[in-house]
């Protein structure tokens, strides 16, 4: 594994001296972990500007092994700060500066200005540098290794969500679900939550990441639930929409079709070298044609991975195209307000139709069920 | 409601006006919360320099009233941004601009750097300064209301701690524990956890924020958990150490003994005009005295109220002092590695002595059970 965590530092070194930066400071907690196989909380990385010098992961306190933060690389040297309290950004400014770096280039998509002048100010000498996102661009492709332990979380959550299906569910809470869905993810071995599981009832259904209320399961409502497990770190994400009672109404079935068949188009869209936008547009299109154009979200599905939202977005207005071996939501949804609506999430990976097409994750039946 | 809030705004504005700055933005969520009356995921507050102008709460999409973000008072201006993927942040240099301010307060601890430029970006005109936590200084000393708040978050807690000291804990893991908590929380009203329920047993016991492990509850063991409800978005801390079987071992009772008495010290300390760093004394010195100096954390307590952690600190290098209605944690601890530990944390309000000294809002026994 050392090797594996070694290869991806290489590879953003060779990115920071085409940039012409020398050092680099990961502090984005996701990045540290891609990159050192662990992030102890408040960890940063601090990579030398050549191969020579060992990278140092600097720890505010003395690091501790949860499996959802891993553990760090042993090639790495640990920099343990005395005080639990002290920031790790400004101790690897003044590590960089007293190895002779002469730039450095920060996160500024994490670090707040506040810690930005800090560091500026110890080291008044480094020419500070915008890593600009690079980190998450090389955790877009996942390896296998990293869809594996995806799989795992799926297969988590999918377990989680069957038992829910066979209790009774009228006249508990949308909060008691979601409790009862976390713990039960956690029963079958998640690390964790990989977000705050959403359950939503009647008017709430179809809502994306509608926080759990204390409204009530109904006969006759529409419920839509949202969870995922962490598993070493990676996240998954599955969302599914039932209907509670003997026999949904006729504009449930119409709803449910509709939103079902833009799922479908999105899911059937992925494939290497397909754009962003064509997926989402895929998907948003079936769901236009029926009306619903108003009622649907920004974008349609996201990357995931280290973290639940990341690149690519899914959305009308994103650049890029897909690449094989990249994990990704297609969920799209309508909510009507004051009846509620349907949202059908899957995480899948892009794969080349000669293996198959995309890989579906979290395989729980996208049949209406009627509960 | 809505007087307290505009009263609140008008104190920030003073503060702004005194350090000479315009109009302020306001962005991290608590803060927001605080001044706004409600806080929807992403949205942001802009205060005009005069209370002529209305202020604008900036919500990336159509806020929905969840009892934890509050509802926004209803004088405020609401913009809703069409996209729901729109920056909030940006929107808000817009409209400052537009309404012909020149100079924006930001909040340097919480802006990202990449947020900060694009602000300047989309406002060249207007002079970006800092308000450097004013906001956070204004939460620090709590009116009578949400005092309350945290009164009733401080009973569903010990309510949610009192039923699982009465079933069985042998054999179960930290992780079942933690999520068995965290359902009594919700089962009582709490609106969510105030941060993640810590169950810490054997070796891992007396740890500050231990993850839960799969590590099962044995005879013999420390039990520590440190647990908190959000009522309302206002939080509230406890913590205590059981020993599980019948009798705890001589070491046990030594060593609870001498956190019970620095954690009592460190409550008697808690008096309005006392510095921070005398309370912190007061309980480090007990610790120090029995030989755990090295042992203890580098803070025996801190600020609750919006947020679990809040000024002031209660450290040796913290500077100012307690005033009345201030929340504090005090939570000393010692940890021996290999062996476990015991910590012992309470909420308490600052109250004169002549209104009966500090309120203790954690009720439960903090004698040692043996469970």
């Amino acid at each position: 594994m050392s090797e594996l965590y070694a290869a991806r530092r290489g590879r953003l070194r060779d990115r920071c001296a085409a940039a012409g930066s020398g050092a680099a400071l990961v502090s984005r907690p996701a990045n540290v972990r891609y990159l050192a196989g662990g992030a102890p909380p408040g960890a940063v990385l601090l990579l030398g500007p050549s191969t020579g010098e060992a990278d140092v992961l600097i720890c505010p306190g003395t690091p501790t092994a949860d499996p959802a933060d891993g553990r760090p690389d042993e090639q790495l040297r640990i920099m343990v700060l005395p005080a639990p309290g002290g920031d790790a950004v400004v101790a690897a400014a003044r590590t960089a500066a007293a190895a002779g770096a002469e730039s450095l280039a920060v996160e500024e998509n994490h670090l707040t200005v506040a810690r930005h002048r800090a560091l500026g100010s110890v080291a008044p000498r480094l020419r500070l540098g915008d890593l600009a996102g690079a980190v998450e661009q090389l955790r877009i492709v996942k390896d296998e290794e990293e869809i594996a332990s995806m799989r795992i979380a799926a297969e988590i959550t999918d377990q989680a969500l069957g038992e829910l299906l066979e209790s009774i569910l009228v006249g508990r809470t949308e909060r008691h679900l979601a409790l009862e869905l976390e713990r039960r993810l956690v029963d079958h071995g998640a690390d964790g939550t990989a977000f705050p599981t959403s359950v939503a009832t009647g008017p709430n259904s179809g809502l994306g990441r509608h926080r759990p209320s204390d409204r009530r399961v109904e006969e006759g409502d529409f419920l839509s639930v949202c969870l995922g497990a962490n598993y070493r770190g990676y996240r998954c994400e599955i969302g599914r929409t039932f209907v509670i009672g003997t026999t949904p109404a006729e504009w449930q079935i119409e709803l449910y079709d509709v939103v079902f068949a833009a799922q479908r188009a999105g899911r059937e869209a992925l494939v290497p070298g397909a754009e962003y936008r064509e997926v989402d547009r895929a998907a948003r299109h079936v769901l236009a044609a029926a009306g619903h154009g108003e009622a649907v979200a920004p974008r349609t599905g996201h990357g995931v991975g280290l973290e639940i939202e990341e690149d690519p977005q899914l959305a009308p207005a994103a650049m890029g195209k897909l690449d094989a071996c990249v994990p990704v939501t297609v969920e799209p949804g309508v909510h009507l307000p004051g009846r509620g609506g349907v949202r059908i999430d899957d995480t899948l990976v892009v794969r080349p139709e000669a293996d198959g097409g995309p890989e579906l994750l979290t395989i729980t039946t996208k049949e209406l069920l009627a509960l």
